[in-house]
């Protein structure tokens, strides 16, 4: 018998997450049951989304993790003991296995990852990112070619994949970033059309510059001063697909909306969205999204943090915005 | 050869619509080409549409009335003289004949009113008000039976017979309106399971009274106050129609919208639409209503203001909230 740490949400933040939040806690490991495996986690992703995991919010998705459970992630997993056929010994594995250096599964939502590709591109692109942007683009937002696409959060790890889906579909893409060396990275290495630093630019004007044909789509992941902005520029009938509103999630206070009367005149249509109710769709996703990694089309950065124990204060470079690529931490 | 009156829209409203915005011209008709035919209109319809019709705003859902045109409107007129033998002399017809004591037309989107209907019912159910509540409702919304649906400007036009339609197809019916004389009305007469006085109510709580299992549509036809508290009752998966924002149509600075993290939350979807980019739908929707009107499930009011000129002064109060029914000008 052999032990290993994980970690636990112990207290639901009430505006920014606290290390307080969190308890490091060592287990002992138990014999397996039949149709059991016992996973050693290498990576795993920490998302926006969390912050909404741990609140106790009912409204929410999905159902918030207890208090005193480990805390909820995604992750890559090698099978280190097996009583179940479909995952032996050695097999690299997909699934929620949480904060935790080793997690006992019975397959439900555990996928294996397909072979040849490294962890970090699985996380960054295959994993929760790639369908997310896949699902809210294509199937909620229905592009054309020729169209323009507005994506704020452009440089996360979703925003980044849905512009170079866009781009991939023969769509103009503007993204929205948070600094000029993310800008540039969208532009230069990305291949966007053009890109807003929403920090220093006047972003009125500059959205209104990089879009002389209005937006037909715009793809929400931030929320702020972007929003009001994105609707003052949307042609009639344009679809605006609301996935995250990561500069919210910490305010006590909601900042306002956009008035509805735009909405109306332009007929837009606002669709919220939020990928595990689509996960049916995940192996379609995973394969189209799959696609256009192969073919060379999705570029990706990783900002990579080292042992369990970095999740607990690196969860909140996503929200500060000092995260330079997809968040993962290495076990 | 006769003379008849019009009334054409000479400056733009700035906020409010003021009575210097339209002038009274004579006119002396004309000798009617292969085709033609001239109507003598009996009664108009004055519409909160009417507001962005007159404004410059090229981002609206039809071109504004140009300046020195005869302000647009629906209306029922009787041909007197015809060379079209589709539209006889006699026939009682309904078209966008504007605010006009005459007109002439080669037909187009002019319809037979059919027969054995009132000019009031045809103007009041089966004209504009009842193929957008049809339209907004079953085709937008997609209403299922058991669930609840809000509606704001209830005791309007568009919304008594949004909350009637809706209690035809099973649903829980909670209406918005602006006195305790028009929600009285919208309960003992129209059958709607609840009313809400936006001006003397406790908004927030009332709704929350009266919708237990939340809210699954919210029909918007004012915006004000009570499109917040509609957000923060939605069900998820709740559909929001936007049809009308009349509450700020006047004002120079459009009011704050919600938040939209309810809207990723649960998964809200908000629609904006108008009916003339559904025309094509208009002979089904016509159907649809006059089966229900002809089933006795759809009762109307109406205001009527006397003479061509009362329009004028008369299209202010859909603004206030006065109109007490379907506004009509007979001529």
């Amino acid at each position: 018998m052999s032990s290993y740490q994980s970690i636990h949400l112990v207290q639901r933040p009430l505006t920014h997450i606290e290390a307080s939040c969190f308890e490091l806690r060592e287990h002992s490991t138990h014999a397996l049951a039949e149709g059991q495996f016992r996973v050693k986690q290498t990576h795993m992703s920490l998302d926006p989304a969390m912050r909404g995991w741990m609140s106790a919010d009912t409204d929410s998705y999905i159902p918030p993790v207890a208090l005193g459970d480990v805390m909820r992630a995604s992750g890559i997993a090698e099978v280190i003991e097996s009583n179940n056929a479909n995952f032996p010994v050695g097999a690299s594995v997909m699934g929620m296995f949480g904060w935790t250096e080793q997690a006992v599964s019975d397959g439900t939502g555990v996928n294996i990852v397909p072979p040849g590709l490294p962890a970090e591109a699985v996380l960054a692109v295959l994993a929760l990112p790639g369908m997310t942007a896949a699902q809210g683009l294509l199937e909620i937002a229905k592009p054309k070619a020729g169209e323009t696409l507005l994506v704020s959060g452009a440089a996360g790890s979703v925003g980044s994949l849905v512009g170079q889906i866009a781009k991939a579909e023969g769509l103009r893409v503007i993204g929205v970033a948070g600094s000029d060396e993310k800008c540039r990275w969208l532009v230069e290495e990305l291949g966007f059309d053009g890109a807003v630093n929403y920090k220093t630019d006047d972003i009125a004007a500059r959205v209104a510059e990089l879009t002389p044909d209005g937006v037909d789509i715009y793809f929400e992941n931030t929320g702020g001063a972007i929003q009001q902005v994105a609707v003052d520029n949307m042609n009639a009938f344009g679809r605006i697909v609301v996935c995250g509103m990561i500069a919210d999630y910490n305010n006590e206070t909601p900042s306002a909306g956009p008035n509805w009367i735009s909405v109306v005149k332009k007929r837009l249509s606002i669709q919220g969205f939020t990928m595990p109710d689509h996960f049916d769709r995940a192996p379609q996703l995973m394969q189209q999204v799959g696609g256009y990694l192969q073919a060379g089309k999705l570029q990706y950065r990783v900002h990579v943090l080292d042992g369990l124990a970095s999740a607990i204060d690196g969860i909140n470079l996503l929200f500060s915005g000092e995260n330079q690529g997809k968040l993962i931490v290495k076990l």
